[in-house]
């Protein structure tokens, strides 16, 4: 993973929860230790006693942010967690999750990963009738859906919030004493179930903690056991009572648009998705890619640490020696400084060095996991260059991305997409590379070993599993929000008005 | 002022609001700096830039949670400030103010002096309409209200909202071009309006800036010349066509109540309330004081600072040498440990040191501004006693707190109020003077110069001028945020749960 | 006080120092907290257990750089602490003190009040002879002598130390087992020593803890009662084996100096120094300057806090009434910003504002403690005018300041000093005064009630007591150190040099 | 490398000086970022513009300790930088390099990185003379030796000083006007002297900066060129006069002593040391190891990352597939919580989790550096076993550690050595492997293409190179510190004392 490559996309979230252990934000903490890579520019965990949720958040990361005497401050049973991605815009601590209110239904908190396609509409819908926003989440529309009351004067179900919200949504939700996990319908972002035995202690729990996280890693970790994926759709409620399942899209012929892209960047490799493990997938890919590209070379490298299991299983399925000829920099935090022109290429440079002894003369096959804007992948084959390399031969792991998504990642805009505006000889060109080749969508879809119609490969096709509005509402909204409206001055009904100065 | 004293009342903000001045953030700034010893949790500041309105808060002094920097990222000729009251309660980051949000009409901000006596209820109807509730101030209440669509379809106005709010309030509101200033129609909490001359200058903003602020010391800091005090009722609105005022209740017989207790502690003495300086009040209190309990002594001492200039006062009509013999430590701030055992009275002690030599085998006569729970007042006399004053007649300049206050001012209840429950001679002997004055009802308004009819004097007499619940429905909120609530468990309708584990 | 007043003198230093108790750090925190006056740059505790010397120090106020655990992690039943001024120039926590060191005798720690008039002079003969420097503190030149071998091989005793040093100062020593506190030959500095009685505890101390304190408030605070104030010339060893004291200096001539502006303005009111209250000498002096500048006048007020003694002597004496007409902002801190030019006298008026209706129309007698640079005097009569005094008579308590101070005091050149270049009715014109009063010479020693021939006053007369170098070479240092010098090239000898490129 | 793993050695630290370039502190910044993992506990630099040495050091990583304003804060054409290992015993801000002092000399700043063997004695020698101490840095030995005059009463010359000091050392020294790099006289440290185009600017400074670096990562990263590594013994001057080299050993029998566990372990791998690429030597280790050890198995997998080159050199010799199966946690920094008794190995578990699908079922060769205690490798055999591998072989690329390391590696002692007091079969039982073996004492010195006789491999023989006293007197001094010791009490001469009290 490349958390402070600029070019990457990085729009990201990571959820836990668990409910029936008597460390539950101190579990929680640990959690999102594991799912770091999901996000780092905030951090923040619920817990609840039974009586009162008790919230910390911060920007920054996880072990940043907390720390003993916070954990402490943090009693109960029952937590959820989330780590928020990094960008510079909207980043600040009001944005941080979890989101918590008081509402009719008691106190409500909500960590949400995933980005709503309709949010924007939305959040018009809710203002006109009444509503006041106090961050820039999506989550927030959720909870006002949540705490609004529907036709028969009850509070909205969530099964009824689910039929107004679209887009990708994995939830989690708690009250006083209660954890729901959510997938939304097409399953675009994860959410896997586990659970933990729990010692008999002084609070009296025993028996087992229930968990749910975005990734398996996040379980390994606390020595927590898989249970199962959510279904897409699928609504899990935990309570004294135990677990139970809903899902009202069981029996509809809803689509399933799982991201694809969690295989090839966005998942810690020790992870399982769908039941495949993410590094094997990422093998698979490079082995793929091998035989689809195949080329003449004295070495494969990947682009660190996100091409190397492609890279792996390209030198494996070439038979050609695999090498890490770049070296990263594990200490580049997110706090360095850019020297404007001082140094050129710092940016890149400081995380990756190439040891140019391994590449000098020789024939490279360079592997990395995608080209977004290209300009990273130009920078790497001059180095290469530089060094001393014969020929230099690209291979990327995922096919050509040329659409914009609106479900959360936070890919650049179709101009500034290389793949959408140039032909593949363009783009090689442009890189410096001798030669280019993607896997195909074909190749990539196999490689995972799960059906092609469980995922969305929109950013490859543009094919969107659910309708998105013209140009992506989402960005409508943020435009909305910077421009000039009339005043508040009709605050006061103008009539009423009188001249005083 | 005490700022550290846990025994006096200090449920106060102060609010500010310039318009029309190239640095509104800036001077905004300096404002909450002279208001200071109004709120010493948190400080806030949003400013407008005619587009976006930008917000930054914190914990502690507004030298602390502000500097160059952040007043740069907040331009515009438009801000409002806070500061916020100590309470270890609820003192959290999200509750400090201003409270910022997007809604229907657009981007607002909301500072907020004083406390409504039907938040409670209003809350509970909110919610029950499906409102959602991020924090436990008071003003999010206003704000959720503004944002409601009235019977016409069309927002509330402010006057609409203000028939629905109880209780007391001072508020600065802001949208992205104005801003307004608002007073109860009690007139409860004060709030003046000023305004300042600008130069031309390159964002050719020129003429006259309009500010707002809870007192008068703020504006003479600033170089501002008070206009006049908002009236009780009051709706202030300032923008690019100028000010304009609407009172809704001018023609009404709404009594007025304003806090007589600004006058004898809350407000700096060098600020003007009502057109009568507090300082000069303050003294007439001290001779008052004199006139009804005068008493043969050789000394008049202040307790630091509240009580400098009603002994002064009583000084000079008893012809009694005035004399500082308490030292107060001007270096104690908000952070220093408490010595659980180790040190007797550190608490009382590390703020006053008393001059022995002055007080020894001296009758003395001690003036302080009120007596809440009587603990600090025997502390006094205590040491008063062991440096060898030879009698210690105890001045109080105003009339025994006998009620709690349901408008905003921290006064512990009834059961822990002297006053409410003991006679003045039980008050005496807990706190061990000679003997113990209070300046009466009567005197204590006269010493005002101003009509009777004008003020609350509630904590005296508990005739409340506004109607409160039974025990102050404020309180009922509190406790009903901690009460067992059903799960948000019925999120998920019951019967189409199966159970999963 | 004035702690951000730029044009006062605030050279100066806290020391504490506690032998006997189980908790020596703790009171050592305590007893800085009442000395916090004497120094708000830093402050630093050092702490012994008998076997290790545990130092903690940090930049700020005393509440700021220590809390619960830090003292928790200085255990022992001897402690030093120290607070220290606060200059632009130098501020820097490498000199922060305690100064703690390894040398030959073992772990040594010290805290300095003072300033040495020969310290350039002995930092140069000792760095010729090999001496290393890391700070630019005069303690380290006593640390460097006490460690060094004597003629007989022997270290330095801490009286032959102090043949070598001059000028002015209180020391506070300790090493894993014992206190030591010094006072110089001519007594510039104070020091008291105390005890305090211990109960029991687990540790097996019990009996009496001894207690070293720049002023007796810290006594006060902690309980602990004045023995007596050290004797210049005096060294005090505090051990297991008890008190012990040595005078080398009895029995000579040796004049005495203590600075007679801690009575003016230093020290806290409700010390006592050379066992007379200062507030009560202030008071005095401000009956005295009633008496040798006496004028008909409507009212007396304070420049607060430094005034306030002074003026309510003045006001008694000439039985003209006293007021606070002057409000101070006691939330002024150390980190205000200063608005360059968007509100004039901003740094003035943010710690005083006038309450104008006090001096309108009135015939005002301003009294402050001194006028060094005259400018602050000026803004305050030019807000006495502007607020419509009839006439301003200000009144200084002490006489004019014409010489710099060698000992401590960060008094401006003689070229800043308003009264070394200027006639008495040159500055009464430049402040703008309509009369203008200093007590005199005789007069300011007759209200402490103590023999001239104990002072220093060489601020008002240039009788420096001591040797001081032409132009004082304290300075003399400052600038050598910043001047150019030969590289250290010469650490490689010359002629075994070549040229490598 | 493992940053975090306490049974790792991690007593090492980083270097970096620049001469030449009018952004000397920025680009010594960017240097420190390339040398982090050299050391996290605190970071520092020194710069000078000529006249005066500015310093800034912290507690924390390189950029956590900087800013963009602390940097500009350091102006100059001169800079010296130091990053500083973890241990927590004596981190302390007062132990952050550079170390900066005044002397007879002028400013001078030292970074050093190694250890000296005989500093105990060294400074119980400066000690008697008289000297102070007040780091526990040897670096501060060597500044009182520089500062100390001779016998020809001039300075000590570099030269002599290193006549007195043993062990190891690498220098980068700094004046006012010049830059000195220093490697001991057995090479036991890395230092490399580099070159640097500079562009004219504004400062008149152009033509070529020249930069010492302990690795020459640092100078890659700011586009620096090699020019070579300082010899053992070696001193380079770097001057407005240019660069000039001198060693007094050149033409002595003086042996090298290179310490090969740089190759193994410490450097990062893109470095060059002794004109080898490191990543290349570690990949030889690998395929020697192969060689030694020959094991048939389905798959190799490295302990990441240290074991990674290794683990591609023995799967290349060996033709057993590759494979990444431990995952590592890049975001587990220095703050992160341990849960006492909570998840049983989280220590080890956090920083790297198995992808058991890749290793179930088959015969792993896992391949680390080194095993210091054993009980890591333990931990990692024992989740290989957990995860279903049928046989675990484990390979290290070094020979067993068996004695500590005088010279700056901070190995435990040679209790808790495994191989110090275990057989090989003893080890491998203990760590649960079904084979075990260590790369051979020849088959490592061969790997690195570089003659015997140039290393210094005392942890793997015993045969140290200087010679060290009884037990290390390191060890001595630092217990020596903590002993009891008499009082100051002598700082006063006994028979001159009185009782007091």
């Amino acid at each position: 993973m490349h958390p402070q490559d600029d070019t990457r996309p990085r729009h990201y979230c990571g959820l836990f929860g668990i409910y029936g252990h008597s460390n539950a934000a101190e579990l929680t903490y640990y959690g999102l230790y594991a799912l770091q890579h999901r996000g780092q520019e905030s951090a923040g965990i619920t817990a609840s006693d039974g009586i009162d949720l008790r919230t910390h958040k911060g920007m920054g990361l996880v072990g940043q942010v907390f720390d003993k005497n916070i954990l402490r401050s943090l009693p109960g049973h029952l937590a959820i967690g989330h780590v928020r991605y990094s960008t510079t815009g909207s980043s600040h601590i009001k944005n941080a999750q979890p989101l918590v209110v008081d509402c009719a239904r008691g106190q409500i908190a909500i960590g949400h990963n995933g980005n709503l396609t309709n949010a924007a509409r939305l959040r018009a819908e809710l203002e006109a009738q009444g509503s006041i926003f106090q961050t820039s989440c999506d989550s927030e529309i959720i909870l006002h859906l949540l705490a609004r009351p529907g036709k028969d004067d009850r509070a909205h179900s969530l099964e009824a919030v689910m039929q107004h919200i679209q887009g990708a949504y994995s939830l989690v939700i708690m009250g006083e004493n209660e954890l729901i996990g959510v997938r939304d319908p097409f399953g675009f972002r994860p959410l896997t179930l586990g659970k933990l035995p729990t010692r008999l202690d002084e609070d009296g729990v025993e028996g087992t903690a229930y968990v749910l996280a975005s990734e398996t890693c996040a379980l390994d970790l606390i020595h927590a056991e898989r249970i199962r994926d959510l279904e897409p759709g699928e609504i899990i409620v935990i309570n004294k009572d135990g677990v139970r399942s809903i899902n009202p899209w069981k029996d509809t012929q809803q689509p399933h648009a799982f991201c694809i892209f969690e295989f090839v960047y966005f998942a810690r490799p020790d992870s399982d998705m769908a039941g495949r493990n993410v590094a094997e997938v990422r093998k698979e890919l490079g082995r793929q890619l091998a035989r689809e590209h195949p080329v003449a070379a004295d070495i494969v490298i990947p682009v660190p640490d996100s091409g190397n299991y492609a890279a792996e299983g390209f030198a494996e399925q070439s038979r050609i020696p695999y090498a890490n000829a770049f070296v990263r920099n594990h200490y580049v935090g997110r706090t360095f400084l850019q020297p404007s022109q001082l140094i050129r290429d710092f940016g890149v440079r400081v995380k990756l060095n190439l040891i140019d002894e391994m590449v000098r003369g020789k024939r490279v096959v360079v592997v990395d996991d995608s080209i977004v804007r290209g300009t990273t992948a130009q920078a790497r084959v001059t180095t290469l260059r530089e060094a001393g390399a014969k020929e230099v031969h690209m291979r990327v792991s995922c096919p050509p991305h040329m659409w914009p998504c609106p479900y959360g990642i936070d890919f650049p805009t179709r101009q500034e997409l290389m793949a959408a505006n140039h032909s593949l000889d363009e783009i090689r060109k442009y890189v410096g590379a001798d030669s280019l080749g993607y896997v195909s969508l074909a190749g990539m879809i196999g490689a995972t070993g799960i059906p092609a119609g469980e995922f969305c490969c929109a950013c490859y096709t543009g094919q969107y599993p659910s309708p998105v509005g013209a140009d992506l509402d989402k960005f409508i909204m943020e435009q909305r929000r910077r421009g000039s409206r009339s005043t508040v001055g009709d605050l006061v009904h103008p009539d009423t008005q009188q001249r005083l100065l």
